[in-house]
């Protein structure tokens, strides 16, 4: 067989079910694989930062990787943010790009470009595959490559001549390394630490945002007195009634630090040491407090829920962790804000949930509102590299089929990667959209602020920056454009009916929240 | 000043008018610096990609760089395909890249990224500034190397900081170097190989594209009996009624074999050595026939024009350019087909339009039926990244403000960059898309057999990656939800009705041309 073609069988042994593609003519040979490997499921997606960013839903949810497929550097460039985003949450994603046939790069036909150099600020782990019979390996070896923990991008190049000669044979999978665990020197010096008495946090991130972290780290918190605190954008946060709740560290730096007032130790299981997001005049870069020492009980790739499990046993031996009690908001009315966009949220968000939030300002209230919310996971904006949730929520439910996919998406942010909702509807996805429509970058009328941008010589022309009127967006005309059913909220009551029905119903749904900027 | 202040009034001094941004928190002093330089018209784009095609659609029509503003790395990254296309159009183009503070970075940031190697891979000057104060002088330089011929996208990246601290001042423009005069004993070698009476063709590309070109290079080949060729993707062709026509070297590798069949002597005017587009199973990479000589009268950066205006003195002495008469189609009647479409556009094409063109396969007749329309510029897809057509009509529709431009856009690459109608629609430019919808990646149902792929194994799994429908998509909702008035086409009556009607008033419009596929 050919290369394309050991390499699709390959994949489907090494249990990678899903290819989100964005082909051209040099990935053609693994285009027409697909048809001999029935086991592959080709999601076809209209912008490759569609597909990169279903790949790291799907890797999100499916703790599996999904491959992608691109053309060349500019398919590249063109999933790079979300790629980027995926690095940041320690997605497993096999990303291959297609290339020019090995003897016609020289030639610098117009679409050659440098797609290692692309490739290397996103991947974990790059190969070029020199032969046909190379491929299978180098595919194997790309997927276990890609379950390196904590996950990361797995970048294969094919050039197209390796992808049509034949003489290529499926490889069989190879073994990924497994979590490092923690020794057990670190787990009790942390014990030592939360039983010194003095002032302590965890601060949780990776796998420890899961079930088992949450729930040791619920039970060393009751024992110990010690402060939960999670990462400011976890990757996938398992959350509501009968998890322990966990507050996220704020996005805003002195918000943070009010967080973090006063501690003496800050012990990180999974999460990195915390920084300002941006850079501010005259704010610390780094967010710890002086006289808080700093402990990594888990640092990247180590076994974060596994050292919080023994950690839990040395210093709370049988308490059980509190969990967060169920509770709804209370079904609000009237002109519809942000707010009680919220709550309309949190009183309806079903069982078992996963909601990809991009809701940026608009989503101020949304943790409060569905704290109480039936069990759910949570999937935030990890990189900080806009247009993720539309294609983030796509391919979360491609890993989750029989799970409702809510998606929290902000009118800026949408605009990016808007054509996600064409894959879902092709594909007949169970996504429900909620575009917080206020007309604005509103972020950005924050931070203008912030960073200390003169408001009297910021006037017009820079606001004019931030305002997504004029014209105004029409997101039902664009959703319809794309075959999602559609319709707009102008009060509280017509969002939870909306949303009520469109919960109640299979396939995509969109609803344009019209809601006053919160800045 | 701070150094976001000196850089505006900086880029004013030396012509740059025009910023198109799309801007993030790093950039803010940038954005409210537009306040204090009202010279500088900053255009809000709503994805990165929009911004940098519609620079690219500046450069190509003013012959002047326009800034673009950036976001960090992931901003960077979602503007590189169209900054490959510009790469490869050899447009001048101001690259301006936000970063964190420079004390930010070593706390690897979410948004952290290697914003050099991305920048790397696109432009042919990058600096980053360190200082304040060393800002405007970067700037000037920027400008200058932007402006090196044939024109590059030259990078500047400027970290927060750097653009906040006072202590800059605006720096003088610095004068760019002017395109090489070739030497007369190469102009002197060209005219002996024309006058030797053997098959001999001029391949022109870059400036030679224009009308000094090719009146210099229609009065050779009226002289010599030479061909008279152009790049299969030039930047900017100057054409129709009154112009000497020129043929453009085929996209398929065996058509443009056919064009060169028998030639002893290919002569390069602006234009690179001729290769396949892509590699193909038993197909060569290298255009040029055997036995024929390849010369280079002017290469990159070369005086391109001035060559063949001196070889045409020396080849042609009096001889005037035989010139392309006016003639249109007869306008078509029933229903619409890609052929039919073309004869529309080609009866009604009004003079001076600028025409971008990435029309792919639907566009295979437009040359025929606009061949003798009133005189145009014609824009191509230099760098086979898709994506490009809307935002380049952007661009030259505000390069030349008084000029209509007609957008001929596929399907499918149009949903890469759709936002570009909301600043159309915001900036009121005087646009025309015509979408071919044909409701499929055509290109690739073509490719799929040309590159060898078995048609037997190649079923429908392969070709649902093709397939546009399912759903279809509906340009009209897709347009009016972003503010441009729109209409649909099933006739070619239709089709001419609604194309005459949107020439006719001022601001953007969209027609869905629904045609059958070509392949």
């Amino acid at each position: 067989m050919n290369g394309a073609q050991a390499l699709l069988h390959t994949l489907v042994n090494a249990d990678v079910q899903v290819c989100f593609s964005n082909p051209g003519t040099s990935e053609m040979h693994l285009v027409a694989a697909l048809d001999t490997v029935p086991r592959m499921r080709g999601v076809l997606c209209l912008f490759e930062g569609v597909a990169t960013g279903a790949a790291d839903g799907y890797g999100r949810m499916a703790s599996a990787p999904a491959a992608v497929l691109l053309h060349l550097g500019p398919g590249l460039a063109n999933g790079l943010a979300n790629l980027h985003n995926a690095r940041r949450a320690g997605t497993p994603i096999l990303n291959i790009v297609g290339d020019h046939a090995t003897y016609h790069q020289r030639y610098d036909a117009p679409l050659e470009s440098d797609i290692h150099a692309l490739a290397g600020s996103v991947s974990g782990w790059i190969r070029r595959s020199a032969r046909s019979r190379d491929v299978p390996a180098d595919a194997a070896e790309a997927v276990a490559a890609a379950l390196t923990p904590p996950g990361q991008v797995a970048t294969l190049i094919l050039p197209a001549d390796v992808c049509w000669s034949e003489g290529a044979q499926p490889a069989t999978p190879v073994r990924s390394r497994p979590a490092s665990p923690v020794h057990d020197s670190v787990v009790e010096s942390a014990a030592a630490v939360l039983k010194s008495g003095e002032p302590c946090a965890l601060l949780l991130g990776g796998g420890a945002t899961r079930r088992h972290g949450l729930e040791a780290a619920g039970r060393i918190a009751a024992a110990t007195g010690a402060k939960l605190l999670c990462e400011t954008f976890p990757a996938r946060l398992e959350r509501g009634a009968g998890l322990p709740a966990v507050e996220r560290l704020a996005y805003l730096g002195e918000m943070a630090a009010a967080q973090m007032t006063g501690l003496r130790h800050l012990i990180l299981a999974g999460a990195k040491r915390p920084v300002s997001f941006f850079a501010y005049p005259n704010q610390p870069s780094d967010l710890v407090p002086e006289g808080c020492q700093v402990h990594v009980l888990a640092g990247d790739g180590d076994d974060a829920a596994g050292a919080l499990a023994h950690l839990a046993d040395l210093v709370a031996g049988g308490v059980a962790p509190p969990v967060q009690q169920p509770s709804r908001p209370e079904p609000p009315s009237g002109p519809l804000t942000a707010e009680k966009a919220a709550a309309v949220i949190g009183a309806l968000l079903p069982e078992d949930a996963i909601v990809s939030d991009e809701s940026n300002t608009s989503g101020l209230w949304l943790a409060g509102a569905t704290a109480g919310a039936p069990p759910h996971d949570w999937l935030t904006l990890t990189g900080g590299a806009i247009g993720q949730g539309m294609p983030l929520a796509t391919g979360a439910a491609i890993a989750c089929p029989s799970r409702p996919v809510v998606c929290l998406e902000a009118d800026g942010s949408a605009m990016y990667t808007l054509s996600a909702l064409w894959t879902q509807a092709r594909e007949g996805l169970d996504v429900t959209t909620v575009i917080f429509n206020n007309g604005s970058y509103a972020v950005l009328n924050m931070e203008l602020a912030r960073v200390g941008a003169d408001p009297n010589s910021a006037g017009e022309a820079a606001r004019s920056m931030f305002d997504l009127s004029r014209p105004d967006l029409d997101f039902v005309s664009l959703a319809q454009g794309m075959g999602v059913p559609a319709g707009r909220a102008r009060t509280a009551e017509e969002l939870a009916a909306q949303f009520g029905k469109a919960l109640s119903e299979p396939g995509p749904h969109l609803i344009e929240a019209v809601v006053p900027s919160v800045f």
